[in-house]
């Protein structure tokens, strides 16, 4: 039995992450750490009632390390001495800009896509060492590779790639130093999906990406520390904006 | 007659890329317009009174935007309509962590890697557009590779790594969308130099390390657009560490 933590689950990706783990038996996961930066949502909030217990809000911004501090004094009393096995850093913004000279939020964007990440590791690692699996997936994107950058030049994202390459490098890092220390920490791409951030005109439901995603990090062993892996589905095409074979995406 | 602008003067690789545009005529180097952040050091103080008036300093905060733009307004009265013609972001820092999980200036480190690149690209984009070269060179470093990551895995500058790897893929992207305008926006590495960043054990002196940067700026073409540009240096090993072969170091 696993103890899960996702952040940014209000809607999205994360918001599916939570619902498709739920599918699963209590013998094989055990609570939800869910965490939203205010009240839930309706649609989080149902799955909370569904879960007989599993799934536990957390209210947290996982920007401010103090925020993330109290937070796992939270979780710390939920899991009452056990330990956490798997940290889902979700959260994460893409925002467009007009041109790369208006871009005008890249340190906002950092601190969301890179600082929530270091935050939430940081301070939950002792509760992680605890724990069985010590797996930490950072959902990034395949938008963010260099070698893949002329498939992605007209998506007017530049905030985004910028930021999520940090976190590549980020996640790389980490990997590297906890690798020996029993640790698996990649990155993960969910695919495009029809969420706020992918938009309607993305390739996959929000439920395919949860579902392809969960299947990577269940997977992940010491052959995809520190790498950006991809989801795997078939039946979409071989090219880098809809490649969804599996395996880590080139830098 | 090119004119220059080079942040980050005061000491180390800017001041040694200060000295080395001082080696040219003035028929090939008109200003060179150095940043510092606050009063010119003794060294950049000397340069200036034997330049003859070509070295122009400019006191300038670069990750601050206001203080970028004001010191627009102070360049401009100076080129007195001319442009400018190649913008080297210089300023940068690398400090160590004691452990990833230790590393606790991050949001700090993007601001003077990446956000200063940024800001000071944005805010002198008029300036370059009426410049002849239209060429910004960002200074980077090789320990930024993710190809090369387990060549530097000793090296405890995680920070640096990160906002490095971001400062990539900012290149990139600018190279990218300003390729069909004229400009040439690549990367540099300009080598391992013994500078208050490098270190004592570093391999060469900044004054080498300048004069191979400058090398590979004066070259830089549409081949170089967007890419991190490796120094040309001979004697050295061919390993990713002390590899000064010139090109395009892999991602």
């Amino acid at each position: 039995m696993s103890n899960y933590m996702i952040t940014g689950t209000s809607k999205g990706l994360g918001l599916c992450l939570v619902k498709e783990l739920l599918k699963r038996p209590a013998s094989s996961v055990g609570l939800i750490f869910a965490t939203t930066r205010s009240a839930p949502t309706a649609a989080l909030q149902k799955a909370i009632v569904e879960s007989s217990g599993r799934v536990i809000n957390i209210i947290v911004n996982p920007v401010d390390i103090e925020s993330v501090k109290a937070a796992l004094r939270e979780v710390e009393k939920h899991l009452n001495g056990a330990g956490l096995d798997v940290l889902i850093n979700n959260v994460g913004a893409g925002p467009y800009a007009n041109g790369i000279k208006n871009m005008d939020n890249l340190a906002e964007i950092f601190n969301v896509n890179v600082m929530s990440v270091q935050n939430m590791t940081t301070v939950f690692l002792p509760l992680l060492e605890r724990g069985q699996l010590k797996k930490v997936a950072n959902i990034t994107t395949t938008v963010s590779s260099f070698a893949w950058s002329d498939a992605f030049v007209r998506l007017p994202a530049p905030a985004y790639k910028v930021t999520k390459a940090a976190l590549n490098m980020l996640t790389l890092q980490w990997g590297m130093e906890y690798r020996d220390k029993g640790f698996t920490i990649f990155g993960v791409s969910p695919g495009w999906c029809k969420t706020d951030l992918g938009g309607e005109g993305a390739n996959l439901e929000p439920e395919q990406g949860a579902e392809a995603t969960m299947k990577v990090i269940d997977a992940a062993g010491t052959e995809e520390i520190g790498k950006m892996i991809n989801i795997r589905l078939d039946g979409y095409g071989d090219g880098p904006g809809d490649h969804y074979q599996g395996g880590a995406v080139p830098w």
